[in-house]
């Protein structure tokens, strides 16, 4: 018995689809989206669907269809030739053909497509005695062999447009729609030569030779440069494939009773509920892609062909209804009967899907899980930053690293220190320097905007840019700065000190001049979706936050608490950096401590201010964790200086610097090693918590400190140092005859760490993955180093993401996983504290460590709404797998 | 009912032990031997011995005796008394004692010991009528003050010395016994004296409470910081305790009649089968110890006293017999009796061991098995290298690392280039350097020895170093060098170039001036014992090694191949360096093939060479490994001349260079990551192999090509790369129509690679575990950097041990145990090929890998011998746990 061949082809037409809505995946985007528009009873030219599934057999099979695709095809064309009334190739009513592609995710203009397919010599006839029309015939004509030369053969596009603009510029019009029948006669048949001189070969006469080559050019766009390059910034897979619609020709090109338009349910910008549509009269959709021509206003539409537009009125309502969503649309009118050819999702800004969210939520038409799950969470973030005015065409000099978001203009400066001179001036600066080092935090505070040529997006200058909120742009390679000479170069142009330039953090673009910037729009709209959100969520969203004010952003952005305050980012206010270098340079333990004890009131005034703003909320503390040399100068010049003004020898400086200097500064002297050789470090930074803790309790302020020592590689650090905090903090307890409900913790960053948690865990009252170093320390990979192939490596695939943006959930989750679970294995640790503050909110990370179990996530202020969102998210996929399946997220 | 105390005393007298010579775990050493030694009815004063137990429980009872101990001690003591016909106290038979330490393991010196124990005024003139010697009698007392006051009470033995010395010149006599009694009865009344100064008490009349002070001081030394530093260095645990043993006194000290003596039952220098002993007349042990007088031959002893030193004769050779080893003796002879006061395992040079373990062979009294077992595998090595001839006294004026074993003498130089022209004129130098980097090499090679300031066990010049068999101390931290004086300085010490120095690389020493070495002694009882060891051993050895010439010096130690050819290491030699310096600084791949072109002949000459040696052994060779920058020049006038003699701008080059330059070079674009990237740089080595293997097997030479690929985190790293080697090497297969059996892996060495090794398999036919990088990047610890802690981290204990010296098995070890169950769990891969190249070739890592199933370790030449010693005993324990128990190792 002969075995069935496999279903490839859909068809679609009068009212009944093989196909339906739901069926994305195998019929794509837009086939899905005609299969239900047809069933809908919403006109729709016949036509049908080659599935995904035939194309993902097509490259497994070196390119070859699938056994019985091509005659599927062939059977459902008969069935469309049947619907129209019309035949592929036939000398009196020709069936033309559109072949486009369609994947399960929109991708834009990635993929090809085919128009006015089934043209030849006889057909044009056919079509010229049909239509009474031979300018509409031509035109129809010359468009097919642009676009099936370059989409199918690879020939320049440019080539025919050269030639079209050539004969306008001779007939002196502008308008492509005025020239006239003869002209495009004339362009046909120097289309025609062109396409022989540049392929080798003449037009194919035979309409299935241009199917069966525009259906192969369809499928290998799936593995264009474009599409893959999209796909890779989309997080899109690869192996999804296309589907391909054929479907018959409807002419918006047949005169002024004709046109084709596009448009939008509702305001796709803010989301007002108004139609948002644009018309081209006697044009092809390819036209308005194309911005060949500026389409007019829908209304135009209204006003000329009302009786199309009345219907598109009702039918645009209708599938909104269906859908549930604000759509995306595209139709033709043909001699005044209007046809839909598309619906999909309709894109929209981060306003705007807040606003279409609450809004249908009111209508009644979505309940509010769906709203939640409705908004991209890294979409939301636009909204806290100041924009560029998109509305405006710049001058992108540049690309580097999307490091911190938002746009900021102002003059180019190249230290530190001009940056604080000039914001002392009220001058807007932008900080550019090869990399930033904590030294530079006062400068990157006075700037508006950051911009590194060296270091990725957990570089120093990312990090604490984000912790600003300050946009920023790392790690861009292009640009050559020349300190020196205080000016900087990219290409050929060079950009001196006091020259304007604009950064857009959100994208990584370096801009020339001045560009307008939008405010942030944080509406009512944001505080709701947060609510809802909120409302949902089971994890819970902290801050790392350093200083009173980034504890109240932190609050104003919903954290629930700090996972981070780093120490050290308070040893370099130029006011104690001074103490911070003497206790370096200290000879011996004594030295340390009489420099320390200038340190503690500072540092105890740091913790008073934190716990003041986070009133009983926990705060976690990590004590000092970078090596110490990154406290010291670092050129001759500023260590003499320094020599002098600390009365030490400049050889003697110069000597403890040179024994400081370390080849791997990420894996040395930093962290709880540190304490280990100096315990005096940590006993003060401990002593200060308390006793700000202390002294903020007499004023009713409830202090909830939670110590943390970073860099554990082995339980009897920990062992050691937990003693050490529990002896000193009794101790002040005592003195201030005050109890503080403080615990004692640990980060696990190391991989050894993870790796031996079971033992670690019964010396800790909470655990906070530090995954920046878990992820450095499992791959051997330095964040600031990788610049030169990471991106490399996610581009090809080898890396599925950059393991510093989202977490590595195959091998540091592993690692977490298995720390988590071998640590709340043992007994009385069953409900054990566990965070992350490794910056990683994303919503796959976020989502991450809600299913490992985490207590909570920590993330920099201006990532927590975002956070909240992609909780929230998270817990209802959670619960409800069918109805929000994983996917969703891409 | 009463509950019976437990026993925390044994006695030992008359030819009846409570205890057994088996038990030092509970008895020490000294306890053991000593009731073994009455069992066997040899003659030796009565006494007991108080349990390592009772100690313990001593410090955890907050020095607090168990109880029922001194009740023990009492009832001991009483029995004693009767053994000895004499009574603690007792003004007409006086019983006087000792008191002594004893742990399981030899601490030779390192705890306290009283001797004399039991005088006071009565006493002492109950000992004067009862010997009828004032003399005696007042030397003993005055013995007993000094040591009571100095163990005991802590004062300073000094202030006991310079009276006696300052009595012997009032005298003019020079030895002790040249003083009256009369001299003798003044210096009890001065030292009771002092005493009382010292200690403001009187000298305790009670003699029971002089017992319990000495047990007290013989416990209290256990933590004593000599007997710390001394575990620390031995790797003894610090929880065994010390035994404590009281014995009856017995007299050398009684007159010409009388003497005490020490001795070992062969050669403990060259093990030859020769009583070897020492002899004083008329003196207690301790003089023997404290050098006060020179000793006498033992012959001395057979002459003057025969009939005492014939029955030595016999209880020493009943003795070794009974031990089955060589012994250490004490004993004294008193009015012509010989007691017998220790015996003990005799320590012994590496030269003796052999000789020792071989001839007892021979003579029967012991197998092959425990001959093997019998040789410590560390101390192997010394035969390989020259050593300090240690009958020298030296001025050491600092301590290293003991980097690379063997002692050097030379002139002081401080830069390669020195130390190559002064070696080309046939002096002799020491290479001393901050640190070393590839470029020093030339400089390396040509020095006797090689000195750094900064570094670890693992650094650059202790890793090459090892690998040369060059003595290297390094991370001296003491030696501060002055690169542009040509000098360095410790404390008040300045050496200038040219002054002479000598390393001790086995001990880390750095000495003043010129020492007599003494030259290695390969005899054949080395190689008898190797030869016996490689027939019981299980796991493979191999080297590492970069040249022909390790190469062959590797087949000379018992390599059975290479694990290790690190292929940068060829880079770096200067007639090459100019080509890869090329390829670093082109700006495209056509660039960087050029000068690929120019070195692929040079490295399939190094190939070539090797294969050549190593005909018909396998050679795992590494590609390319560390970063880039490496090998740039490192100064701004290096670069210039860099830039002029390629004909490159300087600014290009210093661009190019800024660009190179890395945070964490350790974690950046290094090993595999390169090669992602320059996919070029891989295929010429691999070409440069595979064509080596293809020539030298037209010389009918077989050639076992194993290509490494390192720093895997990600299985499709090594799948991107595994297809690029197999397509090249079959490429060449092709073109010399020869078929290499060549094989694929992997370097196992980031903590990823290890914890997904299931994912890596399939596309590895080897793995070599990289212990060193997988101990940093699971540690998050560089060994470079690790200097400044990583010492008082094992010394405080938090780390058991340097994991760069023994593999971490708890952490890395479990890691490696995942990564080898886990891949060898996959089918076809239960036998895969896997080996360790991290040089982490000691006793317990040899005996790790041996447990877990690896194929083979490898490590330099110079360490092979003890490797193949200690993968033999590994074997032995494994098959014999009962008969060679774990510990038998310390």
């Amino acid at each position: 018995m002969a075995r069935r061949a496999k279903r490839y082809v859909y068809y679609f037409g009068d009212g009944k689809a093989d196909g339906t809505g739901k069926m994305k995946d195998l019929l794509g985007g837009k086939g899905a989206g005609l299969a239900n528009m047809t069933s809908l009873k919403i006109p729709v030219p016949a036509g049908f669907t080659i599935t995904t599934e035939a194309c993902n057999t097509y490259f497994k099979n070196n390119k070859k269809y699938p056994a019985g695709m091509w005659d599927q095809v062939l059977a459902n064309l008969k069935k469309v030739e049947k619907s129209m009334g019309a035949k592929l190739g036939d000398s009196r009513e020709p069936l033309l053909l559109s072949v486009r592609s369609g994947s399960k995710f929109s991708m834009p203009g990635m993929m090809d497509t085919v128009l006015n397919l089934g043209l030849n010599d006889t057909t044009l006839k056919a079509l010229i005695n049909k239509t009474n029309n031979e300018r509409f015939a031509y035109d129809t004509y010359r468009r097919l062999i642009t676009m099936f030369a370059s989409t199918v053969m690879g020939v320049d596009r440019q080539i025919f447009e050269g030639v079209l603009d050539k004969m306008k510029k001779k007939k002196g019009v502008q308008e492509d729609t005025e020239l006239s029948a003869d002209d495009l006669k004339d362009l046909v048949e120097k289309f025609k030569t062109i396409y022989k001189k540049e392929t080798g070969k003449n037009f194919p006469r035979d309409p299935l030779q241009q199917l069966r080559l525009s259906i192969n050019a369809v499928f290998d766009s799936w593995f264009g440069d474009r599409a893959e390059t999209y796909r890779n910034l989309n997080d899109i897979p690869h192996d999804l494939g296309t589907a391909c619609n054929v479907q018959a020709m409807v002419f918006g090109n047949m005169g002024e009773d004709s046109g084709t338009g596009v448009g939008f349910t509702r305001d796709p910008s803010t989301g007002q509920k108004k139609f948002f549509a644009e018309y081209l009269i006697d044009a092809q959709g390819e036209d308005v892609v194309a911005g060949i021509r500026t389409p007019l206003h829908i209304n135009e539409m209204k006003r000329q062909q009302p009786a199309a537009y009345k219907e598109l009125d009702r039918i645009y309502k209708k599938l909104e209804k269906h859908y549930k969503d604000m759509l995306d649309i595209e139709f033709t009118v043909q001699n005044g009967k209007l046809y839909m050819l598309q619906t999909r999702i309709g894109k929209r800004t981060a306003a705007a899907s807040l606003k279409i969210a609450i809004q249908m939520v009111k209508e009644g038409l979505i309940d509010k899980n769906t709203a939640i799950m409705r908004i991209d969470p890294e979409q939301i973030e636009t909204l806290l930053h100041p924009m560029i005015d998109t509305s405006t065409p710049v001058n992108v000099i540049a690309k580097g690293l999307p490091a911190s978001p938002g746009a900021a203009v102002g003059k180019v400066v190249f230290s530190a220190e001009d940056a604080e001179k000039a914001a002392s001036k009220g001058e807007k600066v932008i900080l550019v320097r090869p990399e930033t080092s904590p030294e530079d935090i006062g400068g990157m505070d006075a700037a508006q905007g950051i911009l590194t040529a060296r270091g990725g997006m957990t570089s120093h200058a990312a990090v604490v840019a984000r912790g600003m909120g300050t946009p920023c742009v790392a790690g861009c390679t292009a640009v050559n700065i020349e300190e020196k000479k205080k000016s900087f170069w990219v290409g050929d142009t060079t950009i001196k000190g006091g020259d304007v330039i604009t950064l857009n953090g959100s994208t990584g673009e370096v801009i020339l001049g001045e560009v307008p910037l939008v405010q942030p729009n944080m509406t009512g709209d944001f505080n709701i979706i947060m609510k809802w959100a909120d409302d949902i969520r089971e994890i819970g969203i902290r801050a790392n936050a350093d200083t009173p004010a980034d504890a109240r952003m932190a609050l104003k952005f919903g954290a629930e608490g700090i996972g981070l305050v780093r120490t050290e980012h308070m040893f370099f206010e130029a006011d104690r950096v001074q103490a911070v270098r003497e206790m370096i340079l200290a000879d011996d333990e004594a030295g340390r401590r009489r420099a320390l004890k200038k340190i503690l009131p500072m540092q105890r005034k740091d913790f008073i201010g934190i716990f003041k703003v986070m009133d009983g909320l926990p705060v976690t503390i990590r004590l000092l964790d970078p090596p110490l040399h990154e406290f010291l100068p670092k050129t001759n010049t500023e260590l003499r200086e320094l020599a002098r003004e600390m009365g030490v020898s400049f050889k003697k400086l110069q000597a403890r610097n040179q024994a400081l200097h370390e080849f791997n500064p990420m894996l040395g002297h930093r962290g709880c090693r540190l304490a280990i050789t100096y315990p005096e470090i940590y006993e003060m930074q401990v002593q200060a918590i308390m006793e700000a803790a202390c002294q903020v309790t007499r004023k009713k302020i409830k202090a909830i400190p939670e110590i943390m020592i970073p860099l554990i590689a082995d339980v009897n650090e920990l062992t050691v140092l937990r003693e050490m905090t529990i002896r000193i903090a009794t101790e002040i307890e005592k003195k201030y005859k005050t109890k503080i409900p403080y615990d004692v913790g640990t980060m696990i960053e190391i991989a050894r760490a993870a790796l031996l948690a079971h033992e670690i865990a019964p010396q800790a009252d909470f655990y906070s993955f530090g995954t920046n170093d878990l992820t450095q320390t499992l791959y051997g990979l330095s964040r600031d180093d990788a610049g030169r192939f990471l991106p490399y490596y996610v581009e090809q695939g080898i890396f599925e993401d950059d393991p510093f943006i989202t977490i590595d959930q195959k091998g540091v989750g592993l690692m977490m996983k298995m720390a988590i679970d071998s640590s709340r294995k043992i007994k009385g640790k069953e409900n054990m504290k566990m965070g992350i503050c490794g910056e990683q909110v994303d919503p796959k990370s976020v989502e991450f460590c809600y299913e490992v179990g985490l207590t909570y996530v920590s993330g920099s202020p201006f990532r927590l709404p975002q956070a909240r969102l992609s909780a929230a998210q998270a817990t209802l996929r959670k619960k409800y797998p069918k109805r929000y399946p994983k996917e969703s997220i891409a």
